[in-house]
Protein backbone atom coordinates (compact mmCIF):
# COMPACT_ATOMS: atom_id res chain seq x y z
CA UNK A 1 0.00 0.00 0.00
CA UNK A 2 1.18 3.55 -1.09
CA UNK A 3 1.90 6.19 1.51
CA UNK A 4 -0.73 9.01 1.93
CA UNK A 5 1.27 12.39 1.86
CA UNK A 6 -2.14 14.23 3.36
CA UNK A 7 -2.36 11.74 6.52
CA UNK A 8 -3.54 13.59 10.03
CA UNK A 9 0.17 12.88 11.43
CA UNK A 10 2.05 13.61 7.89
CA UNK A 11 0.22 17.38 8.19
CA UNK A 12 1.32 17.41 12.09
CA UNK A 13 4.59 16.83 10.96
CA UNK A 14 4.71 19.59 8.31
CA UNK A 15 3.50 21.89 10.71
CA UNK A 16 -0.19 22.22 9.03
CA UNK A 17 -2.02 21.11 11.67
CA UNK A 18 -1.62 21.26 16.16
CA UNK A 19 -0.39 19.29 17.91
CA UNK A 20 1.25 18.81 21.65
CA UNK A 21 4.38 17.84 21.11
CA UNK A 22 6.69 16.48 23.64
CA UNK A 23 9.80 15.73 22.13
CA UNK A 24 11.60 15.68 18.74
CA UNK A 25 15.09 14.68 17.19
CA UNK A 26 16.62 14.61 13.98
CA UNK A 27 14.42 11.11 12.77
CA UNK A 28 11.24 11.22 15.55
CA UNK A 29 8.33 13.66 17.23
CA UNK A 30 6.73 12.02 20.29
CA UNK A 31 3.48 13.85 20.72
CA UNK A 32 -0.04 13.69 22.59
CA UNK A 33 -2.78 11.56 21.50
CA UNK A 34 -5.66 13.67 21.40
CA UNK A 35 -8.27 10.51 22.35
CA UNK A 36 -5.94 9.03 25.32
CA UNK A 37 -6.60 5.89 26.19
CA UNK A 38 -5.03 6.02 29.71
CA UNK A 39 -3.35 9.57 31.45
CA UNK A 40 -0.19 10.43 29.43
CA UNK A 41 -0.78 8.63 26.12
CA UNK A 42 1.91 9.39 23.88
CA UNK A 43 2.18 8.45 20.22
CA UNK A 44 6.12 8.21 18.88
CA UNK A 45 6.30 8.66 15.06
CA UNK A 46 9.39 8.64 12.72
CA UNK A 47 9.29 11.70 10.56
CA UNK A 48 9.71 9.71 7.41
CA UNK A 49 6.92 8.83 5.24
CA UNK A 50 6.41 5.26 6.45
CA UNK A 51 3.11 3.63 6.15
CA UNK A 52 3.47 1.06 8.52
CA UNK A 53 6.27 -0.89 10.17
CA UNK A 54 6.81 -3.11 7.28
CA UNK A 55 8.39 -0.40 5.24
CA UNK A 56 10.37 1.82 8.08
CA UNK A 57 13.92 2.09 7.24
CA UNK A 58 15.85 0.34 10.13
CA UNK A 59 17.45 4.24 11.19
CA UNK A 60 13.83 4.91 11.62
CA UNK A 61 12.95 1.89 13.40
CA UNK A 62 15.85 2.31 15.84
CA UNK A 63 15.31 6.18 16.33
CA UNK A 64 11.75 5.73 17.26
CA UNK A 65 12.62 3.11 19.80
CA UNK A 66 15.34 5.18 21.06
CA UNK A 67 12.52 8.11 21.68
CA UNK A 68 10.34 5.42 23.05
CA UNK A 69 12.90 4.42 25.42
CA UNK A 70 13.37 7.90 26.49
CA UNK A 71 9.91 8.92 27.13
CA UNK A 72 8.69 5.86 28.35
CA UNK A 73 11.21 6.60 31.09
CA UNK A 74 9.95 10.12 31.52
CA UNK A 75 6.13 8.69 31.50
CA UNK A 76 6.91 6.39 34.79
CA UNK A 77 7.80 9.51 36.60
CA UNK A 78 5.93 11.77 35.45
CA UNK A 79 2.92 9.94 36.33
CA UNK A 80 3.62 7.81 39.10
CA UNK A 81 3.11 4.86 36.39
CA UNK A 82 3.39 1.13 37.71
CA UNK A 83 3.99 -0.09 33.90
CA UNK A 84 4.02 0.65 30.30
CA UNK A 85 1.84 -0.46 27.25
CA UNK A 86 2.85 -0.30 23.32
CA UNK A 87 0.77 -0.76 21.22
CA UNK A 88 1.21 -0.72 17.45
CA UNK A 89 -0.99 -0.96 14.53
CA UNK A 90 -0.75 -1.85 11.18
CA UNK A 91 -3.11 -1.50 8.36
CA UNK A 92 -6.83 -1.47 8.81
CA UNK A 93 -7.30 -5.02 9.26
CA UNK A 94 -4.66 -4.74 12.18
CA UNK A 95 -6.13 -1.71 14.03
CA UNK A 96 -4.32 1.24 12.10
CA UNK A 97 -6.41 4.61 11.97
CA UNK A 98 -4.03 6.86 10.42
CA UNK A 99 -1.69 5.73 7.66
CA UNK A 100 1.66 7.25 9.31
CA UNK A 101 3.82 4.46 11.20
CA UNK A 102 3.26 5.33 15.16
CA UNK A 103 3.54 3.73 18.45
CA UNK A 104 1.10 3.79 21.29
CA UNK A 105 2.98 4.66 24.33
CA UNK A 106 0.69 4.20 27.68
CA UNK A 107 1.51 4.55 30.92
CA UNK A 108 -0.51 2.06 33.12
CA UNK A 109 -1.65 1.71 37.03
CA UNK A 110 -2.47 -1.59 38.90
CA UNK A 111 -6.00 -2.31 38.58
CA UNK A 112 -6.51 0.56 36.16
CA UNK A 113 -7.72 -0.65 32.30
CA UNK A 114 -7.86 1.51 29.50
CA UNK A 115 -10.55 3.92 28.22
CA UNK A 116 -13.05 3.38 25.32
CA UNK A 117 -11.43 4.44 22.55
CA UNK A 118 -12.71 7.80 20.49
CA UNK A 119 -13.07 10.23 23.35
CA UNK A 120 -11.28 13.29 23.14
CA UNK A 121 -9.69 14.87 25.22
CA UNK A 122 -9.84 18.47 27.14
CA UNK A 123 -7.64 20.74 25.40
CA UNK A 124 -6.52 21.75 29.37
CA UNK A 125 -5.54 18.28 30.38
CA UNK A 126 -4.07 17.07 27.67
CA UNK A 127 -1.64 20.55 27.77
CA UNK A 128 -1.20 19.93 31.52
CA UNK A 129 0.13 16.44 30.78
CA UNK A 130 2.27 17.76 28.11
CA UNK A 131 4.24 20.18 30.65
CA UNK A 132 4.35 16.85 33.18
CA UNK A 133 5.99 14.72 30.50
CA UNK A 134 8.41 17.99 29.40
CA UNK A 135 9.39 18.36 32.88
CA UNK A 136 10.20 14.87 33.47
CA UNK A 137 12.41 14.79 29.87
CA UNK A 138 14.15 18.07 31.49
CA UNK A 139 15.12 16.16 34.43
CA UNK A 140 16.54 13.12 32.67
CA UNK A 141 19.37 15.45 31.49
CA UNK B 1 13.07 -4.02 39.03
CA UNK B 2 15.39 -6.94 38.54
CA UNK B 3 16.03 -9.78 36.22
CA UNK B 4 14.69 -12.62 37.38
CA UNK B 5 16.94 -15.35 35.27
CA UNK B 6 14.98 -18.31 35.87
CA UNK B 7 11.59 -16.56 33.60
CA UNK B 8 10.62 -18.87 31.16
CA UNK B 9 12.05 -17.36 28.18
CA UNK B 10 15.21 -17.23 30.03
CA UNK B 11 14.81 -21.10 30.05
CA UNK B 12 13.84 -21.23 26.56
CA UNK B 13 16.99 -18.86 25.49
CA UNK B 14 19.28 -21.38 27.80
CA UNK B 15 17.60 -24.62 25.68
CA UNK B 16 16.15 -25.68 29.04
CA UNK B 17 12.55 -25.50 27.58
CA UNK B 18 11.26 -26.29 23.94
CA UNK B 19 9.70 -23.99 21.56
CA UNK B 20 8.98 -23.76 18.23
CA UNK B 21 11.81 -21.03 17.36
CA UNK B 22 11.08 -19.34 13.35
CA UNK B 23 14.48 -16.80 13.52
CA UNK B 24 17.43 -16.65 15.48
CA UNK B 25 20.43 -13.85 14.96
CA UNK B 26 23.38 -12.81 16.55
CA UNK B 27 20.86 -10.54 18.99
CA UNK B 28 17.40 -11.98 18.92
CA UNK B 29 14.90 -14.93 18.91
CA UNK B 30 11.49 -15.27 17.42
CA UNK B 31 9.08 -18.41 18.94
CA UNK B 32 5.84 -19.22 18.34
CA UNK B 33 3.77 -18.41 20.99
CA UNK B 34 1.94 -21.28 22.64
CA UNK B 35 -1.31 -19.34 23.44
CA UNK B 36 -2.16 -17.64 19.91
CA UNK B 37 -4.46 -14.80 19.73
CA UNK B 38 -4.26 -15.30 16.30
CA UNK B 39 -2.86 -18.08 13.79
CA UNK B 40 0.83 -17.17 13.12
CA UNK B 41 1.26 -15.29 16.78
CA UNK B 42 4.84 -15.20 17.89
CA UNK B 43 7.20 -13.49 20.40
CA UNK B 44 10.26 -11.66 19.16
CA UNK B 45 12.99 -11.69 22.18
CA UNK B 46 16.15 -10.22 22.82
CA UNK B 47 18.75 -12.77 24.01
CA UNK B 48 20.39 -10.41 26.21
CA UNK B 49 18.44 -10.29 29.81
CA UNK B 50 15.97 -7.44 29.41
CA UNK B 51 13.12 -7.11 31.79
CA UNK B 52 11.57 -4.37 30.25
CA UNK B 53 11.79 -2.19 27.08
CA UNK B 54 13.28 0.55 29.64
CA UNK B 55 16.35 -1.19 30.44
CA UNK B 56 17.11 -3.07 27.24
CA UNK B 57 20.05 -1.68 25.03
CA UNK B 58 19.62 0.45 21.79
CA UNK B 59 21.59 -2.87 20.20
CA UNK B 60 18.81 -5.26 21.92
CA UNK B 61 15.95 -2.66 20.52
CA UNK B 62 17.06 -2.05 16.64
CA UNK B 63 17.55 -6.01 16.74
CA UNK B 64 13.99 -6.70 18.18
CA UNK B 65 12.81 -4.28 15.26
CA UNK B 66 15.03 -5.51 12.03
CA UNK B 67 13.50 -9.22 12.96
CA UNK B 68 10.11 -7.99 13.87
CA UNK B 69 10.26 -6.25 10.44
CA UNK B 70 11.24 -9.71 8.94
CA UNK B 71 8.97 -12.17 10.36
CA UNK B 72 6.29 -9.23 10.20
CA UNK B 73 6.92 -9.40 6.52
CA UNK B 74 6.76 -13.47 6.52
CA UNK B 75 3.69 -13.64 8.13
CA UNK B 76 1.63 -11.60 5.85
CA UNK B 77 2.28 -13.72 3.38
CA UNK B 78 2.44 -16.74 4.86
CA UNK B 79 -1.30 -16.45 6.42
CA UNK B 80 -2.52 -14.26 3.41
CA UNK B 81 -2.77 -11.65 6.39
CA UNK B 82 -4.87 -7.90 5.72
CA UNK B 83 -2.77 -5.99 8.66
CA UNK B 84 -0.31 -6.56 11.72
CA UNK B 85 -0.34 -5.97 15.50
CA UNK B 86 2.33 -5.05 17.48
CA UNK B 87 1.82 -5.44 21.59
CA UNK B 88 4.41 -4.87 23.96
CA UNK B 89 3.66 -5.03 27.64
CA UNK B 90 5.86 -3.84 30.41
CA UNK B 91 5.51 -4.89 34.29
CA UNK B 92 2.23 -6.32 35.54
CA UNK B 93 0.27 -3.08 35.10
CA UNK B 94 0.98 -2.47 31.30
CA UNK B 95 0.26 -6.30 30.64
CA UNK B 96 3.53 -7.80 31.31
CA UNK B 97 3.12 -11.91 31.89
CA UNK B 98 6.58 -13.04 31.66
CA UNK B 99 9.19 -10.84 32.92
CA UNK B 100 11.88 -10.81 29.92
CA UNK B 101 11.44 -8.40 27.32
CA UNK B 102 9.18 -9.61 24.19
CA UNK B 103 7.15 -8.22 21.58
CA UNK B 104 3.47 -10.05 20.21
CA UNK B 105 3.35 -9.76 16.36
CA UNK B 106 -0.05 -11.15 15.40
CA UNK B 107 -0.85 -11.41 11.46
CA UNK B 108 -4.86 -10.31 11.15
CA UNK B 109 -7.68 -10.25 8.72
CA UNK B 110 -10.25 -8.03 7.85
CA UNK B 111 -13.17 -8.38 9.53
CA UNK B 112 -11.45 -11.12 12.17
CA UNK B 113 -11.18 -10.44 16.13
CA UNK B 114 -8.34 -12.07 18.36
CA UNK B 115 -8.94 -15.24 20.61
CA UNK B 116 -9.68 -15.08 24.10
CA UNK B 117 -6.09 -14.80 25.92
CA UNK B 118 -5.07 -18.21 28.02
CA UNK B 119 -5.82 -21.39 25.10
CA UNK B 120 -3.36 -23.78 24.39
CA UNK B 121 -2.74 -24.17 20.76
CA UNK B 122 -2.66 -27.76 19.57
CA UNK B 123 1.27 -28.89 18.75
CA UNK B 124 0.88 -29.87 15.97
CA UNK B 125 -1.08 -27.03 14.07
CA UNK B 126 1.72 -25.19 15.91
CA UNK B 127 3.85 -26.89 14.29
CA UNK B 128 2.61 -26.50 11.02
CA UNK B 129 1.90 -22.81 11.45
CA UNK B 130 5.96 -22.34 12.31
CA UNK B 131 6.97 -24.52 9.34
CA UNK B 132 4.88 -21.68 6.80
CA UNK B 133 6.56 -18.91 8.44
CA UNK B 134 10.01 -20.35 7.92
CA UNK B 135 8.59 -21.64 4.30
CA UNK B 136 7.96 -17.06 3.96
CA UNK B 137 11.54 -16.43 5.58
CA UNK B 138 13.46 -18.76 2.81
CA UNK B 139 11.83 -17.30 0.36
CA UNK B 140 13.00 -13.71 1.38
CA UNK B 141 16.45 -14.94 1.09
Amino acid sequence: MSYDADNIFARILRGELPCERVHEDDLTVVIMDIMPRTDGHVLVLPKEPARTILDASPEALAACLASLQKVGRALMTAFAADGLTVQQFNEAAGGQEVFHLHFHLLPRHAGVGTRRPGTMADPGVLKDHAGRIRAALAAQD
